[in-house]
C-alpha cells in the first residue's frame, strides 16, 4: 500500500472539476462535480440528524439502485429547512447537471453544505454546470476539493495504490469538515471513489464499516449537521473483482486507511483549531463504555480549552471520564499524558507544571485512560476549543 | 410567598461566615461556614460523577443519620483526585470546624470546589476556623456567599417567607456555578436552609424533586464536576412541620421557587456568560424526549456561539434538536424565537436579518421548539458561548 497524489480522480474512470458559481459571498470556488466515465455501483452513509437538507433526501432515494455517474456538491447554502421548494432546487441541480453531462437525471448525486435556512440559488448552479463539464479532468482534483470548502482552511484529499491477487487497485477521496462535526455518524461531505470492480451492496457494507471506525470516532465541536454525506463510487476499471473474504478485507483495511487520513485532516483544520487530541480509553467492561468515555473527554469543553491553553489539569479529563456512564472504581484510575503518567491509583500525581505544559504544547496530544474495570477499548480524535472558533460561529452567517 | 433579603441565614437559628484562608492566590475569601443553632435535619443531592471528591465521599457517609450542625465549604481547591490523603484532608477540616464549635465530627458537613488534582492546604483552612466561628452572624449571609465563588463574579442568593397553615416559615439559601455546569445531576454547590420542621426522608424526597426541576435543568458547558452538592438544613425553628400532603406540596413549590432563582442566576453569571437562552420544547412523544431535544439545543456550542454573536442562523437549533433522538417529522417542525415564528412545517420563514438580530440581541432569549409529534414538554436554560469563555477555561490553574 503506498499512498500517492490524485485525491478523488486518483482511481481510474473519474474525472472531477470545481468552479465559482456564485452561491458564496466570498467569491471562492463554490461548486464541484465528480464524474464517472461509465456507470459506477455506489454507496452512501448520510447523517441520522432527523433534520435532513433537501440533497440528503434526494440522494438516498437515487441511491437505492446501487448505481451512479455523476456527484454535484455546492458549499456556501446546506440547502435545508427549504421544504418542498428546496427539494425542486435540489432536482434542478440535477437536472442542469445531467443535461450538461448527457446523462439520465437519477444517476446524478447531490450533496450541500452551509448556510441552513437558506433558498439555494438554482440558476447561478444550473449556469455554472456547462463550465464544470467543460473542466472535468483527472487533474483537477483539488479544484473539486476546494470547492466543496466551507470555513475549512485547506482542501483534504487522500489516495493509495495498492494491489489486491496481484493486480493495482486504486482508493482515493476528497472531504470537507471543520465545523458542526460530531461522532456518531456520518458528520461531513466526502467523495471516495476506486476503480475495484464492487458490488453495491458490498460497497454499501464496506463503506459503513469505514466510516464507523473513522468519520465517527471525531470530533470538531459535538454538533451533528442536517447535511452530512460520504459518497462511494466504484468505476471498476481496475479490473480487480471485490468478492467477500480475503479480497473485500484487504481492500477495506485500504478503505479505512484512506477515510482515516481524511478524517484526521478535518480534525487538524477543525474550526479555530491549534492542535489534535487523541484520546484512547482501555481497561473498560465493553467498547461501548470506552467509546463513551473516550467521546466524554473529547467533546468536553473545558478539556479542550484547556488544550487550547496549554493548561496543565487533569482533573478535567477524569471528571469528563467520571461523567461518561462507563463504570469504574476510581479508586483504580490511570492516566498518561503523551507518554507520561499523570494519574496511578485515581491520585494526581505530582508532575511538574513545566512538563504538563510541554506534554501538552506540541501540535499531537496523546491521552490514554486505563478505567481497570475490564479489558475493552476504544479511541476518539478531538481538536481543542479556541477563542477563534467563538470568533468564526458567532459570525457566521453575516 | 414574599421574596426577602437574608440568603442562608434568612431562614431563623442560622448564622454563616466568611473568610479569606490563603486557599486562593486571589486573596479573595475562600472559606465558607453555616451553622445551625441547635441541631438540624439535612439532606443532600451529589454529584452521578463516577469520580468523587473526598468531601463528597465524607459528607455522603455523614448524611446518612440525617442531621448536621454546620457546612464548611472552601473554594480555591476541589480536594479531587487526592487519594486517600484527601480523604485525611477532609476529615482535618471537619475536625478542626468540630473543635472550633464544640460540636460532634459526624455533624459537620463538607464540600470544595476549584482546582482539581491538588492536595487541600488543610493547615491553612484549620487556622481560619476559630476566626470563621468568631464572625458568624446572621447579618454575614454574603460574606459566606462570596467565600464559596471560584470564576463566578457575583454572589447567589435567595430567599423567600411564606405561610403553611397560617404560619410563618422561611427558605433561603446561596449557591455558586460559573463553570463545569451540566444539567442531569446536582451540578454546582448550594447550601439550601430552611425552618421548618422536616423529617429527614422527606426533607431529601422534596430536596431530590427540587434539584431535579431547576438545577438539573440549567448547562454552561455540558461538564459535570466532581465536586457538587446541594444541601438542605431544616433547623425547625419556625415550628412549621411538614407532613407529606398539602403542607409538602406548597413547601415544595416555594423550594423550586427558591432553587429556580439560584439556578438561573447561575446561568446569568456562566463563565463569559453575556446572554441566557431559555429552551422550551413542546409537542414531544414523551417527557424525556422533550428534554432530550431541549438540552441539546442548549449544549450545542454552534446555538451557543450564535447566540454570543447575536447572529442570525435558525437551522443551528432545528439541527440540534434533530440530533437529539427525540422523534419528530421535520415537515411539521415549527419554532418560535421570543415569540416570533421562524419556522413552519419544516421550512425557514424569510425573517428579515434586522428582526432577528433584535430577537437574538436581548439578555434573555426564548426559543420555543414545536415538534407537533405529541404532548408533552420540558425546559432548559443555558448561556451563551464567548471567547471569554475560552480565555477563563485556557487559564484556569494558572
Amino acid at each position: 500500500m503506498r499512498w500517492i497524489q490524485g485525491g478523488v480522480t486518483a482511481a481510474q474512470g473519474f474525472r472531477a472539476s470545481g468552479v465559482f458559481a456564485g452561491v458564496k459571498k466570498s467569491r471562492k470556488p463554490d461548486v464541484a462535480l465528480v464524474v464517472s466515465d461509465g456507470i459506477a455501483t455506489a454507496a452512501a452513509v448520510f447523517t441520522a440528524n432527523r433534520v435532513q437538507a433537501a440533497p440528503v433526501l434526494v440522494s438516498k432515494r437515487r441511491l437505492r439502485r446501487g448505481t451512479a455517474r455523476a456527484v454535484v456538491i455546492n458549499s456556501g447554502c446546506a440547502n435545508c429547512l427549504t421544504g418542498a421548494a428546496g427539494i425542486r432546487d435540489a432536482l434542478a441541480v440535477g437536472r442542469a447537471a445531467a443535461e450538461a453531462l448527457g446523462v439520465a437525471e437519477r444517476d446524478v448525486l447531490l450533496a450541500s453544505t452551509g448556510i441552513i435556512g437558506r433558498r439555494l440559488p438554482v440558476a447561478k448552479v444550473a449556469r455554472a454546470l456547462p463550465r464544470l463539464v467543460k473542466r472535468l479532468s483527472r487533474v483537477h482534483h483539488e479544484a473539486a476539493a476546494q470547492a466543496i470548502l466551507t470555513t475549512d482552511l485547506r482542501p483534504k484529499e487522500a489516495a493509495v495504490e495498492f494491489a489486491i491477487a496481484g493486480q493495482r487497485c486504486r482508493i482515493g477521496g476528497m472531504a470537507k469538515g471543520a465545523g458542526m462535526i460530531a461522532p456518531s455518524m456520518a458528520t461531513m461531505l466526502a467523495v471516495i471513489t476506486t476503480d475495484a470492480v464492487a458490488p453495491p451492496a458490498l460497497l454499501r457494507r464496506l463503506l459503513r464499516q469505514a466510516v464507523e471506525r473513522t468519520f465517527n470516532r471525531i470530533s470538531i465541536d459535538g454538533d451533528m449537521s442536517t447535511n452530512d454525506t460520504v459518497f462511494a463510487l466504484a468505476s471498476g476499471r481496475s479490473g480487480v473483482t471485490l468478492r467477500p473474504g480475503v479480497r473485500a478485507e484487504r481492500f477495506s483495511r485500504v478503505l479505512i486507511a484512506v477515510c482515516e487520513r481524511l478524517a484526521a485532516m478535518i480534525v487538524e483544520d477543525g474550526e479555530g483549531a491549534t492542535r489534535t487530541m487523541a484520546v484512547e480509553v482501555v481497561g473498560a467492561r465493553s467498547e461501548r463504555e470506552a467509546l463513551a468515555a473516550a467521546r466524554q473527554v473529547a467533546q468536553s469543553p473545558l478539556v479542550k480549552t484547556m488544550l487550547a491553553g496549554g493548561d496543565p489539569n487533569v482533573g478535567r479529563i477524569a471528571a469528563a471520564a467520571g461523567a461518561s456512564g462507563a463504570r469504574f472504581d476510581s479508586n483504580r484510575l490511570e492516566m498518561h499524558i503523551s507518554g507520561y503518567r499523570t494519574v496511578a491509583n485515581g491520585t494526581a500525581l505530582p508532575v511538574p507544571e513545566s512538563v504538563m505544559r510541554r506534554l501538552l504544547s506540541g501540535p499531537a496530544i496523546q491521552v490514554r485512560i486505563n478505567l481497570r474495570a475490564g479489558t475493552a477499548g476504544s479511541r476518539m480524535l478531538t481538536c481543542d476549543l479556541t477563542e477563534e472558533y467563538v470568533r468564526i460561529n458567532a459570525g457566521y452567517a453575516t
